[in-house]
This record gives C-alpha cells, sequence and structure tokens, in this order.
C-alpha cells in the first residue's frame, strides 16, 4: 500500500478468488466453472479474420450482443445491459444504488457484496441465513435499502421460491433489489416472469457458468430500460468499451447455441445429482443443490482437513475460513471422469481417516 | 435514469466516444486507432485450442502478461499492473487517490479525466493550457492534490519535456502525478527514467494504439510497487478477473513481437510527417504532433464544416464542440490509401469552399 491512497480504501479486504493454478495439474473443482468447452459455433466465430481485426475497437454499445440476449428472453435490447463479468456489472450495480441507507444481503452468499460494500463506503448490512442456510425472505421485507440476493445462492447451492422473492420486490418499492441469478440455469425459479411488473428488480447473469465462458468475462443484467439506463450512465462514466470484439462475438454465439446450452446443463445437473447421493451414501451432509456445485461436509473429519486432503490427492475444492461454513466445502460439478476422481479420492480419505 | 440511482450520480455527463459505425463504410479516422492488424503472433496464438478453453477462468494475477511487460521496460513485475483497456486502469487511479483534494489536469486534456471526478465526486481542478496549446508545466508545481496528465497530450498532439514532469513531481511529492502515456510511442520523452527516484510517479498505458489491441482491451500501469499494490487491492475489490485470457495470450504476444510494432509505429511516423506538410501546404494550422493523430484548423472553413464535409465524403475524423478547440480536428493518423483518401477529400473540400 503507498501513502497516498485514500483513507477509505486503505483498510480493503479484497475478494479472494478461488485458486488458480496456471499448471493445470488439478482436477479443479473449486470455481464453479463449466466442465466443458464453449460452444463450438463460439470455436468457429472467433476466425484469423476476426482476430486480425482488433486493431479497431469494439462496439460501445454491443448492440448485437444485446439483441441477441434480449431476443433469447423474450425481452427488448433496451433491457439488457453487459459487461465484462457478472462482478462487473454488480460492481456498477452497488455504485449505482448504494446510498447511505447502505446495502442489504444475506450473511452467507456470494463473497464479492460485502467487498463492494466497503469498496464504496456503504453501510453493509447482513442478514443472517436460518439455521438449514436458507435465505429468511421475511427478513428482507420492508427494509427500506437496495438489496443483493444471489439465486440459487452461492455457496449454500440453495434457491429461494420466486413468490417469496416478490414479496421481497413489493415490499421494498423504493429500492433496487438485485437478483444475481449466476447459477439459475442449474435449476431454481428465475424472476425473469417478474421484471415486467417491478421496475426496481435488477437480475445480473453471467456466461461463467451454463455458458462455458469464464475465461471470456462476460456477464448481462436484464431490468426495466430505466435500471439498465442508470448502468450505462455509469459504465460510460468508468469504461465505455469494457467488452472486447472476440468475447461479444463469443457471447452472442454461445447464446444462440440453444441445443448445446441445453445438452451441457443437463448433463451437469446428472453429474449433480449422482454425484450428491454418493456422497450422502458416503455419509456425508449435501445440501440439495440448484446450482452447478454440492455443498457438502464430510462425516469422521473436518471441512478443511478434507479440502487439505483431496487437494493433496490432486482435487481441488473450496473450503471457506468462515466458522458458520467451515464443517463444509464447495465442490463443483465436474464431468463424469471427474466425479469419479472425486469420489475414488474421496473414498480413499475417509478409509485413512477410519482406519 | 431510474428513480433508484443515487444523487450524486444523477448529473453525471459521461464520456462521448468517437462514433464507432459497425458498417465499416467510412475511413475512419476518428479514434486514434492503428490502422495496421495486431502482431501475426497474437494470431497465430489465438489457436482453436485455446478458444476451447475459455470455460476457464483467466489467471487473476496476470502473471506471464505482467513479467513480459515488465522485462521488456527493464522492471520487475510487482512494478506492473494490467487492466480491462487503460480506461479501466485509469478509473482505478481516480478511485484509489481522488481525495477531497480533488484532482487536477489539463483543461484540455483527455476528456475522460473530468467524467472520472464525476463519477467519485472530486472536485476537478482544470489548468487552462496556454495559448499554443502547451501545458504550463508551472502552474502543476507546488498543486498538493493529485494529477492527471496526458503526455502527449490528446487532442493537442503535443508532447511535454520530461525536465517539466519530473518539476511536476518533485514539487507534489505528497500527491500521486498519473502520467497518461496512451501515445507515447510515437513521440516525446518517456517518464521511465523517472520512475526509480519519483515513488509518486504514476505511468498509464494502452494496447489500444502502438499495439493495435483496441478491440482487445488492454492497458497498464507502471510504477512503485506500493502504487502497484494500490491498484491490485482496487481492483480485487471490483473485478479480480477484470482481463480476459485472449486478450492476456495477445498482450503477452503483441509486447513480444518488437520488429513488427516497430515497423507499425514507424510507417505512422513518416505518414504523420507526410499528411502534416501535405495539409499545411493546403493552408491548415496543425500543430506538431508526437502522437499518432494530427491537430489541425482548416482554412476557408470552421473545423464543424470540415468534419461534416469529410463525413459526407465517407471520412471520419473527431471534432470537438469545445469553443476552446472549435476551430480544429483531431485526424487520426491511418495507412498511406487512408491518408491519400483524406488529402483528396480536403482538397474536394477546400474546391468547393473557395469556388
Amino acid at each position: 500500500m503507498s501513502r497516498f491512497l485514500i483513507d477509505r480504501l486503505q483498510s480493503l479486504e479484497p475478494y479472494v478468488p478461488g485458486e488458480q493454478p496456471q499448471d493445470m495439474r488439478y482436477v479443479k473443482l473449486n470455481t464453479n466453472e463449466s466442465p466443458f468447452p464453449p460452444s463450438p459455433r463460439v470455436v468457429d466465430a472467433l476466425t484469423r479474420q476476426i482476430i486480425s481485426r482488433l486493431n479497431l475497437y469494439p462496439d460501445p454499445l454491443a448492440q448485437t450482443l444485446r439483441e441477441t440476449i434480449a431476443a433469447e428472453y423474450g425481452l427488448a435490447p433496451q433491457n439488457v445491459f453487459t459487461g465484462n463479468g457478472s462482478d462487473e456489472v454488480l460492481a456498477f450495480a452497488f455504485m449505482a444504488y448504494g446510498s447511505e441507507r447502505g446495502f442489504a444481503f444475506p450473511e452467507i452468499g456470494y463473497g464479492f457484496y460485502p467487498v463492494y460494500a466497503r469498496l464504496y463506503g456503504l453501510k453493509p448490512a447482513a442478514v443472517p441465513l436460518n439455521k438449514d442456510f436458507s435465505i429468511p425472505a421475511e427478513k428482507f421485507c420492508n427494509l427500506g435499502k437496495p438489496i443483493a440476493i444471489a439465486n440459487p445462492n452461492a455457496p449454500t447451492s440453495l434457491a429461494m421460491k420466486r413468490n417469496d422473492i416478490e414479496r421481497i420486490l413489493r415490499t421494498n418499492a423504493g429500492s433496487v433489489v438485485l437478483i444475481d441469478e449466476a447459477y439459475i440455469d442449474y435449476g431454481g425459479e428465475s424472476c425473469l416472469p417478474l421484471l415486467s411488473r417491478y421496475p426496481n428488480l435488477l437480475i445480473v447473469r453471467t456466461y461463467s457458468k451454463s455458458r462455458s465462458l469464464a475465461g471470456g468475462r462476460l456477464g448481462y443484467a436484464l431490468a426495466s430500460a430505466e435500471i439498465i439506463d442508470d448502468l450505462n450512465r455509469v459504465k460510460n462514466s468508468f469504461n465505455p468499451y469494457s467488452i472486447n470484439s472476440l468475447t461479444m462475438l463469443a457471447g452472442i454465439e454461445a447464446m444462440r447455441d440453444r441445443a448445446y446450452f441445453t445438452e451441457c446443463v443437463n448433463s451437469t445437473i446428472v453429474q449433480r445429482e449422482k454425484t450428491k447421493a454418493d456422497l450422502r451414501g458416503l455419509g456425508f451432509s449435501v445440501l440439495d443443490s440448484a446450482s452447478n456445485f454440492l455443498f457438502a461436509a464430510p462425516p469422521y473429519m473436518s471441512g478443511e482437513a478434507y479440502y487439505k486432503g483431496l487437494k493433496q490427492k490432486g482435487v481441488l475444492v473450496r473450503w471457506f475460513g468462515d466458522p458458520k461454513l467451515k464443517d463444509y466445502v464447495r465442490i463443483t460439478v465436474g464431468n463424469e471422469t471427474q466425479m469419479r476422481v472425486l469420489l475414488d479420492k474421496t473414498k480413499e480419505l475417509l478409509e485413512e481417516v477410519t482406519a
């Protein structure tokens, strides 16, 4: 840290992303990436000719990309905002709506929400979860401040009912309610059908999971034209060309390839349900997941010991030091081979511990 | 704008980028892009195999990219920060260093500085230029607040002497002095040799011009390890994976291809000097450019009429409505063919006006 950094930022505790070992030796189940490559249409679209045009700026309006996303969800392009990963979209939203009243979110959720709050000097209002890790909808009603909720939630993998979210929207009509649907394609009820009725609803989504484009960095928001306009005002005061040309094209093609998308999502759901049953069979406590990961507590050993044991055996999962989460690990649902390795290594560990 | 947007942002006047017509019909000399494609090494590096791995997150530390840039400039990787275009780097710097004392910059310069100031609610301190459009170094001495100066400056194309910048650095030891070297490869004296002596120096650069990668979105900062640490703290509280995998690889290869880089820059300088002489021969007032663009005022007609006349004839240049700049247009230096078209269309316009 330099002596020039402004006071407010000196106490920042940045978000810590999951380990990204660059040597690729691990079976990597720690950052909820898709185990499948992007759509073949993406690979075909990024030709040498397209790459040769990188000397020109991308379209700052991302017109075709926004039209493509809008068409997929039955919306108009003015209801779509695109950003450099959903993290950037979230960062803009916290900047646009974080007032002196602060920003509310579940105490256990995407770890970035409190980071954004601190970055902008907002009062974070962390609402505790129920004992079973579900989100207490009633505690978010009539809050009178902006709200961010991941649905399905991370790292718990649990989905909220749309009816419950609708109550939150209705009772906070004066504030933006951001629903982070990063994992919605894997389960749960999307808030899309509520968009036309709730001008305070802001849905944020990502290409990093179900669209197999984590490396491309692309996220988007779906909301009223007025909210999208807010996000554009912030973007155009921050980084007008925030999406590069190749990612823009990749995003168009990935969205258009509905068959491939469905195939990947279905395969992940099959593996998720199988792995959940297998782990439960081994004595794990596993929450019912509506996402592409499992939140699981091992028997006979701590969450930390399980995480470290797996890492030693070449399998990376994510363990959170937080006392409320420490019995659990978050396991990304990979492909069949990866899940078999996970199961094999898990059995080895259990045998070692109980021997 | 929605009714939820916080007060401070309601009066934002976002930066207006140059027109980006997507139909490619124009000879496009309005956004200072390189007329040359990226290095062949970039095109070769982005293989189908690489694109197929986009399901995985990029390295959030951009380790290899930072090492490559550091090696090129004789620095250590901890002196290098990389961002999603230099606009993002600038946005982070204004966030990190903009205090209640505000942020100072030349009244005429990169149009984004006052936008950042407004975005963060900082008091902008715009220092007027000299009559000849040069930057009055003495007016930036002993300011006691952070400073941002583009060198060479845009849209004037003029470079400041390194000695003058050093005076500013020395007399503002308590504040960060950001030197935006977006165009430095085309002329002027870089502040690189001052880095080791001035811990308050922050150099920002871009791949969008001399590296032919505007479409890839890649910028970087060179500074003391402490300043780089500040920028990382902000980035990791905002968007840890801000650079996508393909751009990261492109940035590595473009930086390594020194021969191609030198060839492109030299060709641009040759065209710049020739076009400057040609325009002066036609009666234009043209400033001495240290960049990849010319700041030129036409004879017999207003800057606006020249801009509009050229546009009608299929040539896009940039005209700024600002009263202090209104006699001039900013013309990107393109390749030989583009410059010939510019000259031809300019002659036609002059003939039409003086007929």
